[in-house]
């Protein structure tokens, strides 16, 4: 947390950076979090704010990245950017806590951003090896080329209802960390896998740019970092079924 | 088809044998398919028959084998064996019809055994990993024994809810074909795997018929098998979505 | 270490027992290592000790174990057991260092023979799909049955390589540990999974206890337990490729 | 084989086209395969030639790809090219063996290719998790990060040495035909996986192009398809160890 919030009158100033946000070059505004606690008041200390990014004092980066052009990741910058208190979102020191129950959410979400890029592909590719002519016949005879697809597309359904049952329990209110967790770890993983192996299926041709596997492929490995890693998703899940036992440290 | 049903006046003669067949050996009565039409009739020429195992001219095998013993798997016989036209279930021809739709259902009910037998084992572990002692502290703290059970829990959450969706679909008349035999390639593999899994997390213990989960791996491993191959599975799935050209023969 | 043995004259006197111990209820003599000095002295207060047992106080007991039947693996039981001195091996204290040296070379044997049952059911498996008739001609036609062989045959070749490795290094006093390790993880794992796919290429008939494929699976798992599991054999390897940081406690 | 040479006196004339040619772009000669013989030649019909590429009646495209950009990958175009018979290599009919010889050797080098990229991405990300300091401690504490590095490490090995005894074979003239085809599947798929772990295990830094992870992943895909898939390959090996018998058409 490396962007601080101070409270001057109606106003709070904002100084520090947040790296690795979406659209960072392109939008005009942003919900953040800022401490607006001391060092030690941990969660509690973090509050949110809606901040005009054309403000006096905001500057910004663009990374270069392997995919997800279209996302424009980036870092901001704050030096002495002031905002009037009504844009605090919430009570301040709530912030921690309502960012985490967005994660739930949006976890779930991602993983069906990556089924809906990886069933493109697959369906894309059963029609490509079904129309395709090779050794005398249709591409899709070979069990070598039709199965990973029969297995790509169970396992896809399979992974889908998994982020869709995490959804309808949010809808009901009841518990769904651990599940949204292990969609966001199964399904970008699985999706990053079946998108390459689509990629292989269409050969010479499927290494060139002119085919969208390959950026689906590296657009779904963004994905399998952004808003916490398989490793920690798995831990999320291992607390949640172990207990506070399945804590490393 | 090696049962052939002769109809003679108001019963038919069964000649033949059957394998592979569950509870052959303790079974009173049995549904088997016999062919009523010529050989070259195909799947027209099979009927259904109620038929009781004790009637004189019924003889039977026992099999030996890895696991599911209390199926006890094996073989009958049948010499010249009599049962009424009342025995036979539906019209004559009828049977392969009522046997294919039965798979469909069957196959997703397969698929739910195994997971029920790998989410027993998992649940087990948990257990077993947090309480025991290694290094100084509970088992659980290491990443190495967690995360392959936090996998487990979560790839047979997916798994559980392909079956659940073919049921559901089965329930409402639509079809649901090429997703119970998904279900029925991915979930006794996964299952498999997973009680593999469970079994070396208990070391030295684990490998001793004292703890259940080499028996629960010895019996879906025998799923994995009846009712159709992971191989068949994937070929019934892959024409589903690629079309007739993913025929290899 | 529950085995201690202590000096009185000419004699160790030896209390305790010994647990998973490779034909426990058919050797007539073991090598074992007993606690010479005291608890705090950890592997320094080691020693070997070549003992009888027949000898009045050792009793003994057999464990029902899923595989590796013909090892016999039990435990045994020390009463005040009288070994004379000329059964020590090796020096007092010495005997840790000894084990640990023999560790490294049994790691790649361990891995040899689990490596030669997988082979040999590649092998018959082979053999198998080239003269089994399906839909009208050989099984092995179809690259859903061949592919797995094929994958089968070179990740064998490819662990057996390793194997011979260390056992190349180590017969030139050549640092082999992490290969050793690497050869105990990756060989019993990849073995215990080709059985069990030959087992499935079988069908029906290699589900039953008259194929040997079931066997050599079962015996391959207990090899993935023996002398350190998959975890150990991991946490080796990353210490020599990482260094001390990758100590978890 | 779109490429065709008709000699015409102590000259060939050249016409058609070749594609996937690796620096097609910068070249400036090139050993090209023509069809000297009639279509129904089939491989004895093949010839080989060095042909210069600044020769008039060449054109080139280069193409847009995903990965081994330094190769310049694209087609050349023959529209008349005169070549002497001089740069005929070996017999006239004698091309095709000549490649396949040649890719036995070339299909062993590409496995090592991949290797040596993937070798410097483990070494590199070992330094980075012992270095990097996460939750209190240094990274490699965690066996989420450290043992899939183990794995790879181990797992390089072997496709490593597999590919080493594919060439001390080729050096001592006996058979390696199926261990070169399996050496082109293992190594380059293993690799893909390998670096891309590498590059999630850097996290949001390892997204970016600034690293070379993810470079290294697009330039192995390329060697996943270059010389062959991983089907071909399966099928070659599965004809070795099963025999004709797996040969699906």
């Amino acid at each position: 947390m490396k962007l601080s919030a101070r409270r001057d009158g109606d106003q709070y100033v904002l100084n520090g950076e947040k790296t690795s946000i979406s659209f960072s070059s392109s939008a005009s505004t942003a919900l953040m979090m800022a401490r607006t606690g001391t060092p030690e008041s941990g969660a509690h200390g973090v509050s949110a704010f809606y901040v005009d990014l054309n403000s006096p004092g905001v500057s910004r980066t663009r990374f270069r990245d392997l995919g997800s052009r279209a996302i424009g990741r980036g870092s901001l910058f704050f030096d002495s950017v002031k905002v009037p208190v009504s844009a605090r979102i919430g009570a301040e020191g709530a912030g921690f806590v309502q960012v985490m129950q967005g994660f739930d959410f949006s976890r779930a979400l991602i993983g069906l951003m990556c089924i809906g890029a990886a069933q493109q592909s697959v369906d894309e590719t059963c029609r490509f090896v079904a129309e395709r002519e090779a050794f005398g016949g249709s591409l899709a005879r070979f069990e070598g080329v039709s199965f990973p697809l029969a297995e790509a597309a169970v396992e896809l359904r399979a992974a889908r209802l998994l982020c869709y049952e995490a959804l309808w329990l949010r809808d009901r209110g009841m518990p769904h960390g651990w599940l949204a967790a292990g969609a966001k770890w199964l399904a970008p993983e699985l999706c990053a896998r079946v998108l390459h192996q689509c990629l292989l299926l269409h050969g010479h041709t499927g290494f060139s740019l002119d085919l969208p596997h390959q950026q689906r492929m590296r657009d779904v490995i963004g994905l399998e970092i952004g808003d916490g890693t398989a490793q920690i998703m798995k831990l999320l899940v291992a607390r949640e079924i172990i207990g506070k036992s399945a804590r490393p440290y």
